[in-house]
């Protein structure tokens, strides 16, 4: 069978060059099936003189087909249609969507579990937001400039999965001094943020169906990575008060996952009794601790409180820490402090998840530390969010005292306001939404016990202009919650 | 019991502040058990005096001891050493490392799964490394610079999970230009790059057990992703003349794992005929198919072969894409292209596992592409790789030809080098180190059969001067093992 050239043409007006339309052409052809498998082609020379192009431009054309099996050159015969069966997925579904049930098992509990809670854009309340109107952005960016124009190898190669090798000896030194944290710097895991590094020790350290001790109320976005690797949830109780470590209904544990400097959403820092009592649990069941440390930095009369971390001779806490609430949330630059035991197993698996950070933030932040930027950003931080605190709650008393109660905190980044009648979280937020406000549930951190109702409210990001509005906003959704 | 006052002291000589001095004694007296639980402590005025310190200086460190719950205060009775048990593990263990063993069983089979390879700081002859000097580096830096300066909300905010929403616009032209992808900017999901894009496909759309066609040989770093999974791992053979899809031996497969643009390690380009196979596979199997294009841009000779999921209709194909190779490695920016009903999944599973490019760099990539410069950067790469393959060819055949077979090829970034007398490739790799040169076997690539041995030689990172020296330095390894 020839070729018949008159559904062949070539448009001189074009943009796309010619040789490109005679392949596009030709591979529709094959592809729909007008021309047929087997078809001989007529030589480059003669379809040139045809659509009066050079030949070179057929030739470039058919050497395309010829390289994608299009097309196959027989010595002494010409150039043939390869043996080409249609598809049958070659013509689009009637119905779409039908893709949904493709996922795994695993796949939709990962998608089906509790999302860590997220950011609808406009800040207000939105609980661990840093204020970013302060930061040092002119000298942040000066040196991400000098670090992005460097040639220097180690910003460009990997040489360890674990991180860059300097931010990793500062962060040893910085959390020694500031979280009272004696580690080498190989011990320090550098990832892309704290959700990576759950997600990451909750793939390495547990497997499915492992018994882990989650606070109840606690994080979701710890309770989603651990959900996600397929753990088996046992609530460790907290309240204002403390850790219920005592509870008999705990079984056996693998994984604890604990938030001892500002308890999430209580704000409560952990007892030395219950630390060390802690440290003997793990002792006897031979289990991890996961020391979730995302406000530590965060103490505003006295000192920061040590990590637990600090206490453990023995080697059971991996700490998390991040930059994300001390610079800036979008920089997805975390770490974690593993046992000496781990460090060469946790290299390996960033290797294979992917979860490092890129090599010019690491080393940027490295610098900013190095040269003592970020110890004055955080000192003026730690300034600016007491003030912040001392005025949220004030405004708090005078205007929302009606609705509940926030009581001031040492620690953290948000406070809890309880109510102070039976109200529906959930019911609330749906009410400030509606006057623009984005506020966080409380009783979604509960996992598997009756939740108790109120707000977290994050007080870090907004001045004392926003704040007021964002206040008056919530007073409004309250006041209208009351007319229904 | 009341504190016997000697064992306390403060050195005024110190840069430690008094407060903290007191603090750092008290706890640690407390920890050792030197102060016994239930002890009364002095009056905040007695210690003061005894000390010689100010009141405040003493009520700072009551009030830290007191918030971590060392001490106690009871109304009208004064301070008192809390009831703190010692814990067991408060003291270092007498056998460290033995904590290897309380990894879990996915932890171990993530840690000794095949590793991708490493790159051991020295380029060399390792594949898959751009070139970095001509990269415009001071462009990007002043892209850079002037997005990190930004206070634009959506670039300290996260919107969305899947990725800065003008970059996911951004690749979805170009990607339909460059690869003959037609997707909307909802579709593609930027991660932190394509490791990260396999370790997650494998985890939300597979589950432990499931059969995955591997190509064999083929790449390891899929392999270990699918591995950490627990994927059961089918041989998809691959020659260099292409894809044994007929193998009787292969299971029903959930997913199958392709490079169809360059097939790593041989180089070759899957025809038409295959690539309309393997979607009618796909198909008959509810399958996914994982299209690597990890070098799909770097086409020497003509153009870039169009992507198979530009043929796929019927949404059966997962593609993931990375600027690691077409711009910097260490950036750590790759994509996926997920079929419209799996987008809100990909979309939360990232908000879980981490694996969220900084949209500070997704951002400036953006500008990149938007402003040209990543097509032109593409278009000089394409042409000094080009140029330096064919000197790199002719360099083999002068010093090497004793020992290997290289043949040219229209893309990728490395040329797989074929033994002509048998030898051992990890041998070569040994005695190639001793020469100071970083080469990769190709035996690595077999998962489960009889593997070819031969080199994958990487040509693209190195100018004339620096080739021809690796050249050398591989013929003085080859000179080595034959004198042995």
């Amino acid at each position: 069978m020839r070729l018949s050239l008159d559904i062949l043409s070539v448009d001189r007006s074009s943009d796309e060059p010619m040789h490109r339309q005679i392949y596009d052409a030709l591979r529709r052809f094959i592809l729909d099936g007008q021309i047929a498998p087997h078809t001989l082609l007529p030589s480059t020379r003669s379809l040139a003189e045809d659509l009066r192009v050079g030949r070179n431009t057929v030739i470039a054309a058919y050497d395309q087909l010829l390289a994608e099996g299009f097309i196959e050159a027989r010595t002494g015969s010409g150039t043939w249609v390869a043996p080409i069966k249609q598809a049958r997925t070659n013509t689009p579904r009637t119905k779409p969507g039908c893709g949904a049930r493709r996922l795994s098992t695993r796949g939709e509990t990962i998608v089906n579990g509790p999302q860590p809670p997220r950011n609808a854009g406009v800040i207000n309340f939105h609980p661990g937001v840093p204020e970013t109107a302060s930061f040092p952005f002119s000298i942040w960016s000066s040196m991400l400039a000098r670090n992005s124009r460097s040639r220097d190898e180690s910003l460009l190669v990997f040489l360890s999965y674990a991180g860059h090798l300097g931010l990793r000896a500062t962060i040893s030194s910085y959390i020694s001094v500031s979280r009272g944290i004696d580690c080498t710097p190989e011990q320090v895991i550098v990832v892309t943020g704290a959700q990576a590094a759950l997600d990451l020790v909750s793939r390495v350290l547990m497997d499915e169906g492992d018994h882990v001790w989650m606070e109840e109320p606690g994080y979701r976005g710890a309770k989603s990575a651990f959900l996600a690797a397929g753990a088996n949830l046992a609530p460790l109780k907290v309240s204002r008060r403390g850790w219920n470590l005592s509870d008999p209904n705990l079984p056996p544990p693998r994984l604890i996952y604990v938030t001892p400097s500002c308890q999430w959403p209580f704000g409560t820092i952990m007892r030395i009794e219950e630390r060390l009592e802690l440290l003997d649990i793990a002792e006897r069941h031979s289990a991890w601790i996961i020391e979730d440390d995302f406000d530590g930095e965060y103490r505003y009369r006295g000192r920061p409180v040590p990590a637990l971390r600090g206490l453990d001779n023995a080697n059971h806490v991996v700490y998390i820490g991040s930059f994300g609430k001390t610079l800036l949330p979008a920089l997805r630059v975390g770490y974690l402090i593993v046992p000496p035991e781990l460090v060469e197993a946790f290299d390996k698996a960033v290797s294979i998840t992917g979860q490092f950070a890129p090599l010019l933030l690491q080393a940027t932040i490295n610098d900013f530390i190095k040269q003592g930027y970020f110890a004055t950003h955080l000192k003026r931080m730690r300034r600016l969010y007491a003030r912040r605190q001392a005025n949220f709650v004030q405004l708090c008393r005078e205007h929302l005292g009606e609705w509940v109660t926030v009581t001031e905190n040492d620690s953290g980044m948000q406070l809890l306001a309880s109510f102070k009648r039976p109200l529906n979280d959930l019911d609330v937020v749906a009410a400030a939404v509606k006057e623009g406000l984005d506020v966080q549930a409380v009783s979604i951190d509960y996992h598997s016990t009756e939740p108790e109702h109120g707000l977290l409210l994050g007080y870090t990001s907004m001045d004392e202009r926003q704040i007021l509005r964002a206040v008056l906003a919530l007073r409004a959704a309250f006041m209208r919650l009351d007319r229904q």
